[in-house]
C-alpha cells in the first residue's frame, strides 16, 4: 500500500532556473511516507492501492507556502499598535506589551497563528521569537514545518546564547525533521559586535544557521554608517554572521555595496511588504537582490505590524510594489513572483530543492487551492489568478510532510475553538501597556 | 408588520464629520420598506412583529460597500493583460479584446461581476461601460444598486451622446431607484472639447451627473499641458463638465492647481490603488484631496487591471499607499480609511447621507461581516481588523434596498452556476486579440 493519492488535480510547476510557470492538467500526485513519489496523468494509478485518496478534481495543487520571517505568537496583540511611527511602535507599544508575555502565551499564540497560516496554505514558517521551546511544542502538535530561532538581545548577555543553544540541541530535527532550529540574535542595533560574534560561533558549533533583522530601513543604515562607518550588513559580515546560512529579515535599507556582500554569502532575504507600507518604511530593492543572485522569500513579519499572517497578501504586494518602485509594469512578472513564493522561499528557508516544488523526491508539503470561486472566473490564467486574485480562504486542503492537516477547510490536528477561546481569555492581561515593563528600547 | 429585523448584531458607526469610528454592541436594526427605521438595543423589539428576522449574533453590521468606479463586464477578460505598460495594456490588449464585445456579453459580464461584488459586500457600483441597457437589466435582476454611464469616445460623434441620453431617459430611477444613470464620456484624451461640452450640456438637460476618466497619471497631465497649455482637469472645467456632479476616475496626475479647481466643484474622486500599482501609474494625492475638502471614494477599476472587484483590497491599499507616499505611518488612519470607505464613497456616488451610514432614514444597504475567523482573533480592534484583516469571504449576508440578496453566503437572486458557465462558454471567443478590430488607440 502506498500512503496517499491526490487524484485528478491540476499541478503548478515552476521551472528551476528561469522563472516560468506551467500548469499540468488531470494529474495524480502519489505520496509515500513524507515524500512525493510520482506525478502522473490521472487514471494510471489504482486508488485501491492507497491508504488514503483525495479526490481533487478542479483543484490546483501547489507547494505549501513558506513564511520566511514571522513572530507568530504576536497574533495575540494584533490591532493594538495602529497608525504609529516605527519608534513609537517599538517603544510605546510592542516592547511594553511584550513585558506581559508568559511562556504559556507563546504556546497558545503559536497555535493560533499556526491555525491562521494553515487555513491560508502556509505550511512552513521561519519563526523568530521568545520561549521557543513552547513554540516547538505547538508546531509538533499542529503538524506543520518550522525553522525556530530563540530571539536574543545583546543586553541579555551570553546566558541567552547558551539558552538558545540548549533549545537547538533539544529540538533540531525533531518531529521527523519538521522542526529545525537556528540562532536568532535580534538585530545589529540591539546586539553589540561581541554578542553577534558569539552568536555566529555558537551557530557554527551547533551546525545550524542564523536568523536576524538587519537594515530594516534606510535610517538604520544611515545611523550605522554615521556612528561606526559600517552598514548593518557590513556589521553582519565582520562579526561572522554571514559565514553561515542566514535569513536576513527586511534589508530594506540595503546599500549597493551591501548587495555585493550579500551575494557572496549564503544569505536569504525575508521580504514582508505589508509591514513596510504600514510602518512607512522603505521597500527593499528586490529586483537588485535578484539580479545579484540573492535568494528572496515571502514573509509576513508579526501580526502587530502586518496584521495577518497571510502570504497571499505578501505575494500580491511584492509584485505590486516592485512595479511601483521601478516605475514599470513589466518587472516582477507573474512567473517571477510565483518563483519567489515557491522555490526561492524554499531556498531562504534552507530547504532548496526539497520544498517549494512538486517533484518526485521532494518533501510532500502540498496545498490544494479551489479556483472555482467567482472572483477567479472566467479563469483565463491560473498563474495570474494565483498572484492577483487568490485569497487565503480559497485554500481547501493542506498536506505537510505527507500528512493531511486540513481537509476541505476542516482542521484535523487541532481544536480551533479551544485555541481562540484561550486567546480571548488572555486578551485583557496581554493588552496592558506598562512603560516600566518595557523589554527593550528602540534608539538608533 | 415591519419588514425586517437584524437581531443582536454589532453596528459600525462612522461620525459624519471628523473621521471617528465606534462599534455599538448588542443592537437591533429595524428595516421598513427600503429604509432603516431604527437602531436600538437588542430585546426591545418583538421578533414576531417582523416579516423576516435575521439572527446576527457575533456579526458586525456595516454599510454596504460602494465601488465608485468600475467597468464591471471586463471581468470577462481578467488575467489576459498582465505585466504590460499602460500603452500596451490599451493598444495591444484591452482595445483589441473589446472588439469582440457583443451586447449580450455585457449582460452576462455584469451578472458575473455583480456576483463577485455581492459576495464581497459591495452593494453599489458606479459602472462605466458599453451597452449599458444590458447592464441595467442585469442590475435590475440581481437586486443591487448602480449608477450606470454609457461610455463614449469622441470618435463616435454626437450619435453616441444621443444614445446615452436615451439610456438615461429609459433607466433613470428604475427598480425603486436602485438604478441611477449618468453621462460618461471616456476621457479628455479620447474626447475633444466639443464632445465634452456636448456631453455636459446633455447631462444638464437630463438632470444627471457625469462620470469620466481624467489625469490618470502624471504623463497625461504633462502631455496635456505641453500640447494645449491646460491640465486634463482644466479641460474638464473649461468644457463645463465640472459644473455638474461628476465622478473623476483616478486623478493620479492632479496638479496642485487642479486640486484648487476640484475643491470648488461637486466632484468626487474614484480611487483604485491596485490598478495604479499594477500598471505602475502614479498614486493619487488623496491626503491633499481630503485637505481640500474633495470627496474620495474607493474603487476597483476594471478586473483586467485590478484583477478583482474587491473593495476590501482597495480599502487596505488606500491606507498602506498613502502612508507610503507620505513617508508617515501616522496618516490615513483607520478611522479616516473607514470614513472614505463608507460616508465619503457615498458622497462620490451621489447619495451622501442616504448611503454609507447606518442611521434611521437611510437606505437599507447593509452587510453583515463575520469577524470570528482566526485571522481576526483575538479581536482587540474591530476598526483595525476591517481595514487590515477582513477578506471578501468574511461577508456573510447582504441587504440592498431593504431586501436580502445574500444570506449566509447563499445568493438569493441569481443562479451562480448559470452565470459562471455562461462566462466559461464564451471565454475563447472573447480572448482573441485582433489588431484590426481595435476600438480605440491610446496615443497621448
Amino acid at each position: 500500500m502506498t500512503d496517499l493519492l491526490i487524484r485528478d488535480c491540476q499541478v503548478l510547476q515552476i521551472a528551476a532556473r528561469t522563472p516560468q510557470a506551467v500548469v499540468l492538467h488531470e494529474q495524480d500526485i502519489v505520496i509515500h511516507g513524507n515524500r512525493i513519489q510520482l506525478i502522473q496523468p490521472t487514471n494510471l494509478a489504482d486508488p485501491s492501492h492507497f491508504r488514503q485518496v483525495i479526490e481533487a478534481h478542479g483543484m490546483l495543487a501547489m507547494p505549501g507556502l513558506i513564511n520566511t520571517h514571522a513572530h507568530v505568537p504576536m497574533v495575540l496583540w494584533r490591532g493594538l499598535a495602529e497608525d504609529v511611527s516605527i519608534d513609537r511602535w517599538f517603544n510605546d507599544y510592542i516592547w511594553q506589551l511584550e513585558g506581559n508575555l508568559k511562556p504559556d502565551d507563546v504556546y497558545w499564540g503559536t497555535l493560533l497563528g499556526q491555525i491562521e497560516m494553515i487555513e491560508g496554505g502556509v505550511t512552513s514558517v521561519a519563526d523568530h521569537y521568545f520561549h521557543m521551546n513552547l513554540a516547538a511544542q505547538a508546531v509538533e502538535r499542529v503538524g506543520t514545518r518550522a525553522l525556530l530561532g530563540w530571539a536574543m538581545f545583546g543586553s541579555q548577555g551570553v546566558e541567552a546564547i547558551e539558552q538558545a543553544a540548549e533549545f537547538v540541541r533539544r529540538w533540531q530535527g525533531v518531529a521527523n525533521g519538521r522542526i529545525r532550529t537556528c540562532i536568532a540574535p535580534h538585530a545589529p542595533y540591539t546586539c553589540d559586535d561581541d554578542f553577534l560574534r558569539a552568536s555566529a560561533e555558537q551557530a557554527e558549533k551547533l551546525g545550524v544557521g542564523l536568523h536576524i533583522h538587519a537594515a530594516e530601513n534606510m535610517e538604520q543604515t544611515r545611523v550605522s554608517l554615521e556612528k561606526r562607518g559600517l552598514t548593518p550588513i557590513q556589521v553582519l559580515e565582520q562579526t561572522g554572521i554571514l559565514n553561515l546560512p542566514t535569513i536576513v529579515a527586511h534589508a530594506c535599507g540595503a546599500h549597493p555595496d551591501d548587495i555585493e556582500i550579500l551575494s557572496q554569502h549564503r544569505v536569504g532575504i525575508a521580504h514582508a511588504p505589508k509591514t513596510y507600507l504600514k510602518l512607512a518604511m522603505d521597500i527593499a530593492p528586490v529586483l537588485d537582490f535578484r539580479r545579484a543572485g540573492i535568494a528572496v522569500g515571502l514573509a509576513t513579519d508579526g501580526a502587530v505590524s502586518n496584521n495577518t499572517l497571510d502570504i497571499w497578501e505578501s505575494l500580491r504586494l511584492i509584485a505590486l510594489m516592485q512595479k511601483d518602485r521601478a516605475n514599470s509594469a513589466e518587472v516582477m512578472t507573474i512567473p517571477e513572483a510565483l518563483y519567489i513564493a515557491t522555490r526561492d522561499s524554499a531556498r531562504v528557508f534552507g530547504l532548496d530543492g526539497e520544498l517549494g516544488t512538486i517533484e518526485p523526491g521532494c518533501l510532500a508539503d502540498i496545498i490544494l487551492v479551489d479556483l472555482d470561486g467567482v472572483h477567479h472566473q472566467p479563469l483565463h490564467s491560473v498563474e495570474a489568478t494565483l498572484v492577483y486574485n487568490t485569497r487565503a480562504s480559497d485554500v481547501q486542503t493542506v498536506i505537510v510532510d505527507g500528512k493531511l492537516i486540513m481537509r476541505d477547510r476542516h482542521l484535523l490536528t487541532i481544536d480551533k475553538l479551544e485555541v481562540t477561546r484561550h486567546a480571548q481569555t488572555n486578551m485583557e492581561r496581554l493588552a496592558r501597556r506598562q512603560a516600566d515593563r518595557r523589554i527593550q528600547t528602540y534608539n538608533l
